[in-house]
This record gives structure tokens, sequence and C-alpha cells, in this order.
């Protein structure tokens, strides 16, 4: 039985982990959960796993927890400090589902005691994919991606890496796949909350009908997979149906298909490299009848090309990248800013930050920190 | 440098693997060509590869051949006698493009003085696997197949066998996918050669355009991979982009994509495990556009269902079924029947022949030979 830690367990990743973790009662042993602030949920979740350690990152629902989990064996803490304590807890895989820049801390401190890691929490790469790298090295450790691409391109590269030529990073486009300049500009919150194909969060939504999404991708493939920049391609498909492809040299593609359930890709970090039967119904490609491809129009969605240029330059800017289009996007949800502001402000975040080569923790996270103080003053 | 030995060299598969061989003129050595009558272009690839052994089937052309190669400095040999020597000659690989059940002996003997075969003769699985996979074992050799689905499917398993759920082989579908079964009465030898993607010999684009291609493939998937053929599925894919792909039990597909080229698959054989670059251009995705999938109609292509049920039920009746097929498929173009007297004579010489479970090769030809003239004097 292998023992697990769940970092965001009430978030989109989280609660899907734990359907999988639901399915194999005999393999996995949940030792650790953390939650931001959804007490209730998180209580649900303590009274069915019976984790030896609970964590609610906000301080001022810990009564609230505390209360509702009084005849609970386990410990309940609370805050950064005791988010701190739970992902330095050695288990057999830590599921890392915090999302933004939050997850970065947590992750190196789990990265430390050399826990193995179902990571999807791509903001840690995409702001310090070099100290990240650096730790997983260090400490002989791995980083199983969760992300449904990142998890098909690990999954194509089992059969060997040779002959590289490109990873083909899938996209289903968002909402506006088909939208003009002039229609970006009308775009809701509303609107913009709608994905065609996948499940997920606010934030990752909206990134998603950005495009950022896709462009933050790029730069965790590049780090979980050290592969150039030139090398990671991004191709359309609003079915969802391919996760990701690796095209190699002699012109084979090697492809993930299936369903567009996390789960799957969940499961896979944990069973990996075994695959378990489950109970999700395959995919019936007639049933499906086709898939189609177009190529990403970046001038409509010019936030990928401002990811791909970020990540080229390295040091920080995509950190000020990242927590200029996190802040962006809040902002947008709280309609203070237009749809389209969240590419031309990210523009003049990232002009107006003074870029540092290689930072520190420190140095990265004053970058994003400025990013966001900035943006604030900028738009008010 | 691997020495590299051809059975069928003038054919479609042996052609492609010249080609691919001409790739890498520093990395193979071409020692044996082998073709059955086409004694022009051998002469002209003896020259060009400067083998040491060559061999013509038909003995009727050896004296043209052999004034053809008049500077030749190796063997010049004919006949079966020629055949087998040059199927018992020792290389790093022997490719084999033999079409036909007159594939089986070269086959058997080059897998007894344990080459490597990149395998692209089905019939010699079909009518004997069970033979065939034996002498695998028994000289700790490997088939590394050829045909663009097995080759998908190997390498999809290249990752691991975990958790297989089923093969998916793709098809086509041919010219005939959206006949209906009266339409298919007036189907004429013409209308049949005309395959929309793959360019192959006039025999397997027959069979192609009946499915009876896709049924010997399920039986020769069953040998090569091991898989019940309950766990074996047909899924038609009109463009022929997904090659095949493997369906896992935890709702993963690994699939194979990429351009409809036989020299994919040829050169991935000899170059297993590694991949090399090639001058092919690598599938744009977007410009192809999209993919459909459709169930195949079993009712309209009933050589499908009758593969399954001959390999399901084993020993003669995969032989007798691939004879019948074979001879058919002459007759056919010959005009002596119509397109649908494949399947009905098929069934009839099934029916016909007393079926022997577990056959001795001896057993395997001489059912063969009885398909072949059983239908020869029914039809006459």
């Amino acid at each position: 039985m292998k023992t697990i830690g769940i970092l965001g367990s009430t978030g989109s990743i989280g609660t899907q982990s734990l359907d999988v973790i639901g399915w194999f009662p005999e393999d996995y042993k949940v030792q650790v959960l953390v939650a931001n602030h959804h007490w209730e949920l998180l209580a649900e979740q303590a009274k069915k796993f019976s984790p030896a350690v609970v964590v609610i990152c906000d301080e001022s629902k810990y009564s609230l927890l505390k209360e509702a989990l009084k005849d609970f064996k386990g410990e309940i803490l609370c805050g950064e400090e005791g988010l701190h304590v739970a992902a330095a807890m050695k288990v057999d895989m830590m599921i890392h589902g915090i999302a933004g820049m939050a997850g970065l801390s947590p992750l190196l401190d789990t990265l430390k005691v050399g826990n193995k890691v179902a990571f999807a929490n791509k903001e840690s790469l995409v702001t310090a994919g070099h100290l990240v790298m650096e730790l997983v090295k260090q400490y002989h450790t791995v980083l199983l991606p969760v992300d449904s691409e990142h998890s098909a391109i690990f999954q194509c590269l089992m059969g060997g890496r040779s002959g590289i030529r490109k990873l083909v990073l899938t996209a289903s486009g968002g909402p506006f796949r088909n939208f003009s300049v002039k229609q970006m500009e009308t775009i809701t919150p509303a609107m913009a909350l709608k994905h065609p194909t996948w499940n997920m969060g606010a934030k990752v939504t909206i990134d998603s009908s950005t495009m950022m999404n896709k462009g933050l991708e790029v730069i965790e493939a590049h780090w979980l997979f050290d592969v150039d920049y030139d090398d990671i391609d991004v191709l359309i498909q609003p079915q969802s149906v391919i996760h990701s492809m690796v095209s190699f040299k002699d012109g084979s593609f090697i492809g993930h298909l299936g369903k567009a359930d996390m789960r799957i890709p969940i499961q896979f970090a944990l069973t990996y490299p075994e695959r378990k039967e489950n109970p999700l119904e395959p995919l019936d490609f007639a049933k499906l009848g086709h898939i189609d491809f177009y190529a990403p129009r970046r001038e409509v969605f010019p936030l990928l090309d401002l990811a791909y240029e970020a990540g080229k330059a390295g040091g920080t800017e995509t950190a000020v990248l990242n927590a200029a289009n996190e802040t962006l996007v809040y902002m947008f949800l709280e309609e203070r800013i237009k749809y389209t502001d969240i590419y031309s402000y990210a523009v003049k975040a990232m002009e107006a930050y003074n870029h540092i080569a290689a930072p520190s923790l420190e140095e990265i996270l004053t970058a994003a920190d400025w990013a966001k103080a900035w943006l604030n003053e900028v738009i008010s």
C-alpha cells in the first residue's frame, strides 16, 4: 500500500485524485490532506480518508475545521506553517494540485524530503524551472506530470527518447477559437468561463480561453522534458482527444489519446509504470466521429507567443509574466479590465521590470510580488 | 554497418526498403537480393547495391539476369534452391517482403539461422502462426513488423504492456467504404485497384478493398502480440493517419500517427530501437485538417468476420481461408468471378475442407493447395 499526500485536496486536481484513490482502496492510503479555505469539503474528505494530518491554509477557517472534525484522530494544522509541515511529510507520492505560485514553496519543501510528486502546479516550473529541476536531480526524485498534455508526452516518451523532433502540445483552442480580433474585445467573464471540453478551475479556464494556459504549458514542457522552445509546437484540436504527441525524426508521431478526463493522467501518475483498470468507459472513436486540427491563430491569441518569448528570455521574465497574468485574470473576473487587457498589461509589466538572469527563489518571489503590486498601482 | 537481405526486392516492400537503405549508405550493406521475376529491376538493384548474392526465383529469367549482370562480382542464383540459399544466409536483418504463402518457407529458413526479420509477409503468420512463433522463440530472434498497423502497435507497446485492454487496428476502409451491399455486386477490378491512401501491390489493394486485408492483419496481430481475437478491434479511419493504437485499461490510448508512407515502418524495423532522421516531411496536422472515424460495416464486408472466425477456429482454417482468398482475388482480377464471389466461394471452400488442428507445415501447404485446386475445379 502506497502512502499519498494531497496538496490542494479540495480543488479540481485534489477532488479528482480522491476519486481515483477511491477506486483502489487496497492500494493507497491518504496520509496528508491540505486545502486552502474549503474547510467543509476538507472535513468531509478527512472523515472519509482518515489521514494522519489535515491542513487548512486559511487560518480564519481553522476553528471551523476543528469543530467539524471533533472526533478526528489525526493532527489538524493551519497556515503557512501547517502547509510546510504537510509538504515535508515523507509519503510515497505527493499529489501537488495547488494552483498558482502559491504552490512553489510547498513543491520545493516536498522535493527536499525526496518525495515523488504527481505534479499539476505548472506555475512552479514556469517561474522557477531551473530551481525545481535542480532539486529533482539533487534528491533523485521525479515529477510525474498530471497535466493531461504533459502526462501524454511523458507516456509517449516511455518507448524511448531516441530521435525526438518536436513535442506537439495539443490545445482545445477554447471557446474563442474562431473569434476575430474585434470579437475578442467583447468577451465577458461569463463567456470565458465556459470551457468546451475540460472541467477545470476558473483561473485555468480563463487561461485556456486566452491560450496563456498553453503558453505556460509550453514552458512547463521545456523544463519537464528538456526540449528547446523551438522544438515545442502547439496544435489546436477542439475535441481534446489527442492529449499531446511526440514527433520523431523518422516521421513517426506517438500520441496519447482518450477521453478528456483528468482522472486518467492522475491515475497514471499514481500507478506508473503500471496501468490499472478503472471504471471509466474508454473513448468510442467511431461514436466520436472525427477529430479536427487547426494551427493556433497567434495574432488573435498573442499571450501564446508572449509565453514563448518569456520562456526563451528565461530569468525572471516567466515569473513576471505568470504573476502579471494571474493578477490580470482576477482583475478581468472582477471586471476591472477588459479581456484583451490581460495581454496588453502583461506586456507592459514585462517591459517595466528589470530582468534578472538565473534568479534565486527570493528574486523570483520578489519579481512576482512586484508584478502584482505594479499592476494594482497602474490599474486602479 | 549492418548487413541486410531482402526477400522480394522488386516488390512494393522491397523497393521502398531500398529507398530507406539509400538514405543511410553508411549504416547498411545489402548482402542479398531476391526477386520473383522482375529481372530487369533486380539487375539494376544489384548494380547499385552490389550484394554478395542475387536470386531470381523464376528460372526462365535466369539467363536474362546473368546477361544483364555480366560484370557482376557476386553470385547469381535462381529457383527454389536459390531462394533457400538466400533466405538461409546470415545477415543482421532480413527484410521479408515476399507476398503470399510463397513467403512461408523462406521465412522458416531465415528464422532457423537466427536472422532477425523485418516482417511484411502476413500470410506466414496467418497460415502458420504457431510454427513461425515457435521458431522465433526457439532461435531467440525477433519479427519486427513492417505492416504499418503492426509497426504502429509494436511502437505503442514499447512503453510497456501493462494493462493492455485492446489492440485497435485502423483501416482506411478502402474505396468502397460507403458502398451498399447492392453496389458491392457491381465492382470491377479497375475500381478495386484504386486505393485511396496507401500505395501497395495489386493483391493487397484488392484485399484492402474487401477488408480481407484487415482480417488477415487481425490474425497477424494475434500472433505477433499474443492478444486474443476478442481483444482486437478494427476502426475505420479513411485518412490513414492513425496507423493503429493500443487501448489500455486505464482509459489511455497510445497511437502511432503520421503520413501513410511504408518507408516509415520499414525504416523503424531497420533502426529499432533507435530512430533516425530521414528526408520525409513530417505530417502537418493543421494542413490535414481532420481525421474521421467509423465502425466497420461488417455486413457489407463479411470477409472481415470470416477472418476472425477462421482465426478463432485455428488449425488449417486460416490456411484454407488465405489460399482461397488469394486464388479468388486473382480469379476476380481475371474477371472469372464477381467481386462478391470472393467471399461466397471462400466460405464454401472453408466448409468443404476437413479441419486439422495444430497442423504441420506439410498439412498447411496441403490445405492451401487443396483450396486452390478445389476452387479451380468448382469455378470453371
